[in-house]
């Protein structure tokens, strides 16, 4: 395990927020102002904290702390929420000698239900006191909600002959259990790069990441992801090394991203679907979402069943364009389908064992032209319907 | 029961195209060239009938029979499968003593695999001499893979002092059991009708019922639903009363439609999701399919959850334009969300009864325009990830 990125002190306690006694309020402080970036969800209702974070970044991309608390969403709240999170910040901030405005707020849990602000003011001065006495596991364990494992990725590089560190923070796949929602996540590094470069690797690289990802093609109201470099290192980075450090972080969100899908509800099996050759990117994307997102594949991959048939009927619904007889379909090297019908190999035989293993590999070129596009996708269990059909009657 | 349309023929056969011995080869003849019309999948991988049946439509929309096979899909077969499916044609025609081209073919079951040539061979002739012996119930039975009952509904109408018969008989629901696919349906009517009006009427109640229905979000190869007007009752239907015969023939298609959600795998639910409110019909819609298709709101309804979050949040990510305070939803006639924040009703308790019935209303108004749209969408159960995750290593 490699050392946290330096400047950064973590603090989680426990403050009754859920119906368990376990740490739900979490904070980050950088000791210095740190360049701040943030992605939401693209959902139309926002939840307060998204709505918060937002204006916090848009006034100025410069944050000094991170405050997660999970059981309460503080979504569809209306203005009470709203004013109950800038109150959570300025908790929070005062504790800790630090501007509300520079505090970015996140929340995840039950939504529709008012923050309890009595528990906030009792945690505020706890938590402020407990900075430093916690690492970035114990941050990534108190943001969990029906999360399996605590999801960490951590990655060091030497830039002019200095190291930099990265470590990434996340939870949660998609919107899960009974009213839980969200996925959040927070990267942090300890090199100093202009607010416009960390905004563009940033943006790029969740791109490149938990854009990429899905479970139940659900998007809640809470997605939140911040990105805080705050130069500790005493590396700046610039010119030709920002390259560096984009490659960097993105294989620090890839591999939460990853993390996100094998601990997806119910999930027993992570597809890799890669398309290729299609007429551009938008169309190979359009592919690969209506494949993980078929019910059908979903439940034929947790089958181990090598059902070339769905895979291929839900590339043809996709409304990407080709022809029938150039496409070619691949499971774990193995080809199943080309020419317009199934290729003359032993599926079954050849696909028993690879089909037992968590990843998967589905391979579609289309042979129209250059676009492709990858996503991560899990599987459709039985236990993701135990999971999300609590019979409350 | 009302009797079936005057001048239609009914006849089944089992052909062994199956594993278990029952019916699997149905046809229809109409006494006299019948209007006829097609709506068909618009996945891009079709199947030979697919193919073969929009060019004799296209060819000249007049037909004289249907024929429809259930084991064997006949897609993803390639030349080999288009031949033989012209090839069925011929044998049948011939049967029937009818030019091959004023046959309309239709196919469902495992995908893949070439036709049964030798088995058609023998079954064609007796299927003509079996012709008459059937009833239009049979029809509906012999053409079914996984559906837990046959299909079919009948209405009649008044047109200047005659009866009007229809009937229709329909199988499936989306993709179905492993490599099973396909929804197909067939109306038959004996009144005259121009093919300008009835492919007016036709397509516009197909759009109004089997396109507004989802199972699973799936659109298999061989999706296929014909209509076929004889003239038989000796009523030529023109001028304002195909207004009442477009009524009838909707109404004859959306319980056929119903009926398919109802039958959909592993299904307890039938959800009839109506948005209204919207920019514009477009936006309604993507609003209904979004909720209808959202894994989460579909295993909320199987669990009996009055969860009001999940169906918020799918309209929040539907791309749908409105303001998140003016949406109101509405659960079987309870108000859950209104003014951004969930009512004050006690909804576990309100919706206790009405969610353990199958038919659930969920009723969402947008406060943005005029557009709306109505939905019919199954549930997601336990029987539904057991019916698609088949076992087969």
């Amino acid at each position: 395990m490699s050392a946290s990125p330096k400047g950064f002190r973590f603090a989680t306690v426990s403050a009754g927020f859920r119906k368990e006694a376990r740490p739900d309020l979490a904070l980050i402080v950088s000791d210095t102002p740190a360049t701040a970036a943030g992605v939401f969800t693209t959902n139309r209702f926002q939840a307060a904290p998204v709505v918060v974070a937002r204006e916090n970044l848009a006034a100025r991309p410069v944050a000094r702390a991170v405050v997660i608390n999970s059981g309460q969403a503080n979504a569809c709240t209306g203005d009470e929420g709203m004013t109950n999170c800038r109150t959570t910040l300025d908790l929070v901030g005062k504790a800790c000698g630090i501007p509300a405005a520079e505090v970015l707020p996140a929340s995840t849990g039950v939504i529709g239900a008012q923050l309890h602000m009595d528990k906030w003011r009792e945690a505020a001065p706890r938590l402020a006191a407990a900075l430093g006495q916690n690492t970035h596991h114990d941050f990534a364990r108190a943001i969990m909600t029906t999360d399996a494992f605590p999801k960490v990725a951590e990655r060091e590089l030497a830039i002019a002959g200095t190291t930099v560190r990265l470590v990434g923070m996340a939870k949660g796949a998609g919107m899960i259990c009974p009213n839980m929602a969200t996925m959040l996540s927070v990267v942090l590094c300890d090199a100093a790069v202009t607010p416009e470069a960390w905004q563009r690797l940033f943006l790029d690289a969740v791109d490149r990441t938990f854009n990429r990802v899905t479970v139940d093609g659900d998007t809640s109201t809470n997605d939140t992801v911040f990105g805080l470099a705050n130069g500790a290192s005493g590396v700046t980075v610039e010119g030709d090394d920002l390259a560096k450090l984009g490659e960097a972080l993105t294989d620090v969100l890839a591999r939460l991203a990853y993390m996100l899908v094998q601990d997806g509800e119910g999930a027993t099996k992570v597809m890799r679907v890669k398309v290729s050759g299609a007429v551009d990117d938008a169309e190979a994307e359009a592919v690969a979402r209506t494949v993980g997102h078929s019910q059908l594949v979903k439940t034929a991959m947790y089958g181990r069943d090598a059902n070339w048939g769905r895979i291929v009927a839900a590339v043809g619904r996709s409304g990407a364009s080709f022809k029938a007889e150039d496409v070619v379909v691949t499971l774990c090297g193995v080809e199943l389908f080309r020419n317009g019908q199934p290729t003359d190999l032993d599926f079954d035989t050849l696909l028993r064992e690879p089909l037992k293993g968590r990843d998967v590999a589905v391979d579609i070129e289309l042979g129209a032209g250059t676009g492709h596009y990858e996503l991560l996708a899990s599987d459709l269990t039985h236990d993701y319907v135990n999971c999300n059909a609590d019979y409350r009657s």
